[in-house]
Parts: C-alpha cells; structure tokens; sequence
C-alpha cells in the first residue's frame, strides 16, 4: 500500500508499532518534538493543531494511524481540548482533503472507564463473564476519556459525510511489556506489545467502513469484547496476562 | 423548587421557555449580551466560556437548563469548539462544585443527523415505521452535531463521577409558531412552542439519573421516537405538524 502517516511517532504506543513494523510500512511520522536515534521514514516535526504541519506530513499518504494526544489519564480539560479535541479535528479535515483512504484513531478504555465503577473488581475477575463491547454508548471515566470518545465522534461525522473508512481502537495498558503481577485491572486490560503492533497492522489491511473496536491481548480477566476486532480486523492476540511467562497465575 | 439557572436565555429557544413559564420558576438568567426588555429574574450578561461569570450565574441555583451555544447548523469547528464544547465544561464543572443537582442540556437532532442521509426521505413519511430512540450511537449531521454530542459526554462524564442528574434534549425545529408548510422534514421534527416549554418544565421536576431523550411533538412524520420522554419525564407533547391549524394534511 501507500505511504503511511503516524502521528505521535515518538510515543509509547507509537514507538511499540514502530518497532515491530519498520519495514512492514512506508512511513512518513510526524512528531511533537524532534526525534532521537533514526525514525524509519520521513518526518515532521510539530503541533498536530496546526493545520500547516499535518498537511506537510499527510501528503500523498494513503491511510494514517492518529496518535498524537496528550495521554496522561489526568490530564485537565484545557489540555485535552486542546490536544486531543482540536488536535483530531484538523487531521481529519487535511487528511481527507489529501484523498487519505483511512484513518486509525487511538481512542481509550477510558471511554468507557465508567462503566468500571459499577461492577469493579467483580468485573476483573476471569470467572466474570460480563463484557463491554463496541456498542455501548461511552460513559468516560475522566476528561481524557471525554476527549477520546470526542474524537470517535468527530472520526463517525468524517466517515458519513465523506466517505472514508475510521477505525477506533479504545487501546487498553500497554505499559509494560509483561503484565502487571499484583494489579487485576491492569491483566484484564493489558495489550502486549507484539498484540498492539498486530492490531494496528490489521487495522491497516482490512475492509470496513467504521469501526470501533478494543485494543486488548486475550486476557482471562478481561472485561472488554474482542470480537469485533477478529471479525473486523482479523485480529489474532497471541498473548494472555493470564500466562504470562511462566509467572504463577493468580486464581480468582 | 429552589433558583433556576438559564443560560442562552436571549436566544429562540430561551425566549419560547420564559414567554410561557415566566411564573413557574424562581429564575436565574445567563445573557451573552445585554437583554432588552424586562427580564423576568436577576440576571448577569457574559460569555458562557468564562468561569466568574457563570459562577457568579449559577450561585445558590437548584437547576440549570443550559441552553448557551452557537446554534448555526453550520458553525464552523472554531466556533462550536469555543462556545459550545468547551462553552459546556466549565458550566458542569462549576454547577457541581455548587450544588446544582440537575442539568437540562440543549442537545440537538443534529447530533444524529446522517442517519438521515442512509434514508431520507422515505424516513419522513408517516407511514414509515423508522423510530430513532436514544439509545441510539450519535451520528452527528455537521459540525455543530459534534459539539452537541459532545456535550451530552460531558454530561455522563459528571453524572457518573458526581451524581448530578442529567437530561439531554435532543430540540427539533422549533423555527416557528407553526410547522412548515411544505417541508416534510420540519413537519417531521416539529417542536411547537408550548410543547417545548412542557419539555423543559417536565425536565425540571421528574427524577432521573442520566437521560437522552427527543425534543419534538407528537408529529405523524416523525422519526424520532418520543416514548423515552413520556416514559422519563411525563411528557405529553400537545401537538401534531399533521394537524396544525385547519392546514391541509399532506398525505405521504
């Protein structure tokens, strides 16, 4: 396929793709602030706000992976409308404007964070079999939540009124690179790192028109659908929390 | 009850809930600029966005009905970013640390309107089945969609982590003292003026914890349904585009 755009190149989940799918891809890779070491394709360094700065980097691209926000769970409101909020709103608008044919976006479980408060920590148990999956409407756990369900939104007004295909992928904890040991909700949200570079290569290869799906390994405990994702993307986890490394799995 | 906050209370659909409730509240009144006439309570006149201002507004209120925005369908991002989403936060934010224990939320059909684009205009005919209820994911029509819809996530955002109740009235056309005449559309999301003040007025008094509902009357065209506003809030629209005023029906 075309060039592929990825923005927030040098962050964790940015880097974690990069990593693992360096040559899988012609990358152009935009930047907040300048990259160490050799970033495997062209780049842009700059404000995903600015409209002048994504259109330099998402020229001639033929798909883009939207990651640049400000991750921080806590982040206060002026930042995540800011960065997040009115940081999508341009790329969308540029990059359909350049004929890009789809966009993956970095939503969050924090969406839907709220739905947390109700049932946990029953609901990280791996006996529980409840399960959220896409179609529920966002209930955001915090301001950060609120700006990445924001960000479904606006990708859902692209997708109807011009046509091109949105994937949403309300990424899970990609901490680490095992999971965590003494922590329930962080195995039943883990996304490994070879999981999340899988992910995120099948969102760039399958047909769909909009999409939104949790970007999680098959973890025992997880509380989150991963169906949608395997009859979507094709997406094939290949880790577990649960199994992690011969580490003693914890019984609950 | 006690205090009522209005915001937006010089626009359309402020003046429609004043004009015919005037009497029925203790009310608080919100002006973007400075109000002619006599305002029927204590007023203050500023910009939604700024936190003084609207503390200075909500202070010792009960309720707010929050109605403040640009209202153009098509408002550019720049101006539903400002006035309308991050014109929505600060209200929120300030109305729970101030006690306001319930928040009426002018949402719009806009919200949900390219689910229009799939089946118009057969979606307007009366003998069409099609009911949209709130259940529904938004699919917003236009910008000015997205920052409604937006806002109704803030809304869940401070319903989940404060308790403050929340309507969210997804408003019709209310565009004149009777339907229009040939435009299926507008009979089909018709809301009449005493039939938005009722709304509001039911908003004001029912118990609920988090609702979606629709803003229109009991039209024949219909496509929204209003089975979630009677169910919710005891709401008994009064009118019918079909049958306004002695008007030839339109048999469709």
């Amino acid at each position: 396929m075309g060039p592929v755009l990825l923005t927030g190149a040098g962050g964790h989940v940015g880097r974690t793709i990069l990593d693992r799918l360096a040559e899988a891809y012609d990358w152009r890779l935009l930047y907040f602030t300048e990259p160490t070491g050799d970033p495997p394709g062209p780049y842009v360094v700059g404000d995903i706000r600015d409209r002048e700065t994504v259109r330099a980097a998402v020229e001639g691209c033929e798909a883009v992976i939207h990651l640049a926000a400000d991750p921080r769970r806590d982040a206060p409101w002026k930042s995540v409308l800011a960065n997040n909020i009115d940081g999508t709103h341009p790329l969308y608008d540029v990059a359909v404007a350049a004929g890009v044919e789809r966009i993956v976006y970095a939503s969050s479980n924090h969406a839907v964070g709220a739905y947390e408060d109700d049932r946990a920590p029953e609901l990280y148990r791996a006996a529980d079999d409840f399960l959220l999956d896409g179609t529920a409407p966002p209930r955001p756990g915090n301001k950060y939540g609120i700006s990445k369900a924001t960000g479904e939104l606006i990708g859902r007004y692209y997708h109807d009124a011009h046509g091109i295909s949105v994937c949403n992928v309300r990424i899970g904890n990609l901490n680490e690179d095992h999971p965590p040991v003494d922590y329930k909700r962080g195995q039943a949200m883990w996304l490994s790192p070879r999981d999340c570079a899988q992910l995120h290569d099948r969102a760039l290869r399958a047909e769909y028109d909009y999409e939104i799906v949790y970007g999680i390994s098959d973890n025992d405990r997880r509380y989150y659908s991963i169906e949608r994702a395997r009859e979507a993307l094709g997406y094939e986890p290949e880790d577990n929390s649960a199994e992690w490394d011969g580490r003693e799995r914890i019984e609950d």
